[in-house]
């Protein structure tokens, strides 16, 4: 992987509206993977070096997705050699790497599906769920309900609409999908047994960084006694050290219209839903109630 | 005006999406008023039972909006005779109709007017105001304040986009616009000094019938300890002996694409916003802290 492949695969990562929060740092580990193979080395203390100014770069292109910093930040910590072998050869020490990331992309996949397990237990068969925003991980938790008389409500999303994505896919599942524009959320919780939502982080306060809407609809689903659950796995969890996140603002283009002379727009994307709204936070650990760091 | 010009211009107020209720109401007056001088009678009590009739159907054109009702309602009940005359022919009696629509359309647009300058003097120069959908009366306020440091945050407002439109026209009045989608209506509680809203319909508890995504709007304002207000004249207020409202249900192809197979979709345009949620009503008798039905 040459220079300007890299630079294009991190641009593509920074640019993504598809993939959620977990997706793309796996994404981001993948690109790091392919880039050890090549980055000119001629030992081992120049291929960290190297290495950790790209991972620098990768881990920040997603400044309000936690999954993307620590996947990276742990990989760049490996892989570890055995003990007592300091003496490996880049070679060797590349395929490490990439041995590495494998395995990390192994364990947050496997968690990712551990938490939709707990959360579909957790939820049970029969009910109509409330959805905003497309999570690889609450798809998950669909697919082990469908066929059980689960239903769902989906949100469409704007401005990039991953609601409708996300109805086509509960769709092919065989699951009753009714799509409402977001502004219809308020009313639909009205209608649902719970809310269901993953996280493209989740604060150390048990703060859930999540697709702008996510708050309003948890206020609505407080003020209706509704769960509101959310679902996704510890490498969301944003380390304390790192301060307060940036919400990221997105080009207006994406609002689809051309806007009129004198006014101005803003597309941010993540908004906040503070712990006290949260019912349930379910990770491949299990089901917590209350939020505990670590 | 024969019968099909007559249905073509109910069918159009029923179908109206861009117009605000008060608007609508007093369109159903003008309609009324003109069907009246041509609904063939042969005397006064054919004349009354007719308009009767065609005043029923526009009456329940659009069951969300309580003006189009009350209108239409007040303006059958009058237009009195003077003391111990009963005896008009029925060319004036079609005159006195007419005469009678455009004095109850004055009315409307009198208190419309009252309701902003008073909400205008409530509010004050200087504020960020947010909005959500196109309402007259709140674009009133907005001209009785531009100039003076006001500035306004505004919704798109899924699915026909009339936030757009009352940007333009913000904008065009000189008040510094930014425009944002339904979903960061959260977000930008944080932002505004004050939400400021028309209504549809007032119901008899003091809730708000508006365009939906008001009632998440009000939720996150009163979280964020921002005040509320709804600005809309008397006309507004739903008789306590109608019932609850009907929500009206518009086609979900307003939403603008096509569904995936399986997927269906809901186009609701209203919510309730309760009584709770609301810091001030503001009408053309001045602004209520607590709502007093009648």
């Amino acid at each position: 992987m040459d220079d300007p492949a890299f630079e294009a695969a991190l641009r593509a990562i920074a640019a993504d509206r598809a993939r959620g929060a977990a997706e793309l740092g796996r994404a981001a580990l993948s690109l790091l993977a392919d880039a050890v193979q090549t980055l000119p080395a001629q030992n081992r203390s120049e291929l960290r070096q190297r290495l950790q100014e790209r991972a620098n770069r990768v881990a920040g292109c997603r400044p309000s997705m936690a999954p993307v910093s620590n996947l990276v930040g742990q990989w760049l910590r490996g892989p570890d050699a055995p003990a007592g072998r300091d003496d490996e050869d880049v070679p060797t020490l590349r395929r490490r790497y990439r041995v590495w990331a494998r395995e990390l992309i192994e364990r947050s996949e496997l968690a990712g599906e551990l938490a939709a397990a707990n959360a579909a237990e957790y939820i049970g068969p029969g009910r109509t769920l409330l959805t905003h925003s497309r999570s690889a991980t609450v798809l998950s938790v669909f697919r082990r309900l469908a066929g059980r008389g689960t239903s769902a409500l989906v949100s469409e999303s704007r401005p990039l609409n991953e609601g409708l994505v996300l109805a086509r896919e509960l769709a092919a599942l065989g699951i009753s999908v009714c799509l409402i524009t977001d502004a219809q959320l308020g009313l639909a919780v009205g209608e649902a047994d719970a809310v269901l939502i993953g996280a493209d982080s989740l604060l150390p306060d048990g703060g859930v960084l999540n697709k702008c809407g996510t708050y309003p609809l948890a206020l609505a689903a407080n003020d209706h006694r509704v769960p509101f659950i959310v679902c996704c796995e510890r490498f969301k969890r944003r380390p304390p050290q790192m301060g307060p996140p940036e919400l990221e603002v997105m080009d207006p283009g994406e609002l689809g219209y051309a806007l009129p002379d004198g006014v101005t727009a803003r597309n941010r994307y993540f908004d906040i839903t503070p712990a006290r709204l949260v019912t349930a936070w379910v990770d491949e650990l299990g089901v917590h109630e209350t939020y505990e760091p670590g």
